[in-house]
């Protein structure tokens, strides 16, 4: 990109602001909108009314609040008139979806994938047979984008590693974008659930936050200064392997101590004395089942937290997040254990006790599907700019 | 920030990239300026002749390289034009500057602190009084900002801890500010290094950086997609306070087995079993006089490596540095280490494994004049974009 500004730029980049406005926050009256992006009432008009021409946004009359005067216009996004291809590639399960402009899921497919089924030449012929099934309505994605537990390189969307899928080097970019003929980006699962919590979640409107979400293993996303955390590969955010206990357990990646083996799903199975195998399902019921008193003289449960604890006082410490959103196995960690965690986020880091807002600790909102949905957000966030 | 564009903020913008241009990169022709800022030669030319009339940069007539053809002309950054107060507040010393437009110190004062000399009002008071003296030849700083070890709030220049020079809510920025008559940016000493660094010196055009600086504690600052990492308060980079030895020595924070008590200077005064409260002068000696063969023999130094490549493992995992700078007293340590160090880095940690670029380790090359020169920068950042 180059570094000075044009004056026929200025109309595609304010265009471009309106459309993520009206995708990311709704709906908003014509004041509304002029007073957000700081433009004047006629380039407002101008450029809503080209953007209901090509058909992206409706208008419609509302009353004022109580006051009288002239009705406002509404504008709002127009979901069918602009979609994506949205996909979550998890261990268990795989989900296919058309997103429309706004953000609502207008048609998916979820599938459970059994043990075997997730060889990356499976999966990409299943997501082609569903895309085609849910195009048969008429939706016409214009872009795509897919949420992959593993290591990705954002700029082709080759998955280096996805480990729990079994996956190397696959570049699934490229074979996705030959059989959808569409541009297909690629993204780390918990960098999507981040960016998904951020737009519509848990933490909609936070400049600063770290998204945990555990599940086999332990991913992270982080968002500063209200944007996503990428660096310039998009190799940011593995939270899973920060070594935290150099005398614990062997980690698949090579060392000892990474916080995954603290805090992961056969962590939390060990936390409760149950086997390391025992189903997802059965250990959420066993979870969710606890009395406060049961958590409170859990010894397994406060190692568990104290694990849990050392690692959110690290990422306060180099971080400085205003919110911790806890995805995944993660929210379903008892209330009463994550009050402590957060009390000790806040009373053992130097960042914690300085910071002006305490930092604070919440589940996330949008449950499984944070990855679709931020798989989405990622598709949008290329297609939008030239829409 | 307003997030619409208007036509008449274009010219602005271009200003202000063209002088950030010059600054950070050096004197530059018309056509290369017109190239690297995306803009035409007529556009270019009325910028540099409107800067040219302010005073801020000079033309000369260069002789093209070996080809015939019309000379180019040179456009330079004037540094008696517009300069900066730039403040470097250390344990050990007082460094206060004049830095002009595009970087070079035009006049400084350094000044060794003895013990007790850092009380805050002090500081304050000495600062004033040096500011006076450079300011004598004429020259008139437009901004100021200060280096501090410690943790700031960017809004409003208060450091809330700065536990090496025993100071606790002290409202830096406004007593300076009030006192120089100007406004006062403060910022975190090892941020400021990553900022010089990365604009100067060993991190030049080099996008994910993770800049770490050794002195009595260990610090940190980041550099991530070409920029550098603050969060919404600028409270990050704590990196020294990362837990990584849950059973270790107890820091200073509260924690136990913090990065900084296993790679602070006490730890590397114990790897060579010299006392913990050798003078510095004495452990570089020490460092440097070391051969090859006694560090590959030496047990402690092969300690204090582990743990320094436990922390860098970490750092690569959470953030994906292509380079990582060693500043202050890490870049003494032994070359031989740093390539064992640099090793692990590549093949231990996932990110470092899959990265397309492995990362590199290397010392810092501003010295001592690291957290002043960002010091400077900071204070232009803010500078420029008005002048």
């Amino acid at each position: 990109m180059a570094l000075g500004a044009r004056p026929d730029g200025v109309r595609r980049h304010n265009r471009s602001t309106l459309l993520h406005r009206l995708h990311t926050v709704g709906p908003g009256s014509r004041t509304e909108l002029a007073a957000e992006l700081g433009l004047n009432r006629s380039t407002i008009k101008a450029l809503v009314d080209e953007l209901a021409a090509s058909g992206l946004v409706t208008e419609r009359s509302v009353e004022p609040n109580g006051t009288a005067g002239r009705p406002s216009l509404l504008v709002s996004p127009r979901a069918e008139a602009l979609c994506v291809l949205a996909v979550d590639v998890a261990v268990e399960r795989l989900t296919v979806a058309l997103v429309g402009f706004g953000g609502r899921i207008l048609v998916g497919r979820n599938s459970p994938a059994r043990r075997g089924d997730t060889e990356h030449g499976v999966v990409v012929e299943r997501v082609l047979a569903i895309a085609e099934t849910l195009s048969l309505g008429g939706l016409r994605p214009v872009g795509a984008a897919v949420s992959v537990p593993g290591i990705v390189r954002r700029s082709d969307g080759l998955v280096h590693e996805a480990p729990n899928l079994r996956w190397s080097e696959v570049p699934l970019g490229t074979l996705l974008g030959d059989g959808l003929g569409l541009p297909v980006a690629i993204g780390n699962d918990a960098d999507l659930g981040a960016m998904a919590e951020h737009s519509r979640g848990a933490a909609r409107g936070v400049g600063d936050a770290v998204y945990l979400s555990a599940d086999v293993g332990v991913g992270g996303g982080v968002i500063t200064g209200g944007v996503p955390l990428r660096g310039s590969t998009g190799h940011v955010g593995e939270v899973g392997h920060m070594i935290l206990r150099p005398d614990g357990r062997l980690c698949y990646c090579g060392c000892r101590g990474c916080w995954e083996t603290e805090v992961g799903e056969q962590a939390l199975c060990r936390a409760l004395s149950l086997p390391e195998d025992t189903s997802r399902r059965r250990l959420v019921a066993e979870l969710r089942g606890l009395t406060e008193e049961q958590v409170a003289a859990d010894a397994g449960l406060a190692e568990y937290a104290r694990w849990l604890g050392v690692g959110v006082v690290n990422l306060v410490n180099l971080l400085a997040p205003e919110l911790v959103v806890l995805g995944g196995l993660l929210a379903e960690v008892p209330a009463s254990l994550l009050a402590g965690v957060e009390q000790r986020a806040r009373g053992r880091s130097l960042v914690g006790r300085a910071a002006s807002r305490a930092v604070r600790i919440r589940p996330a909102e949008l449950g499984a599907q944070a990855s679709l949905l931020g798989a989405a957000e990622l598709a949008f966030e290329r297609v939008l700019p030239n829409s």
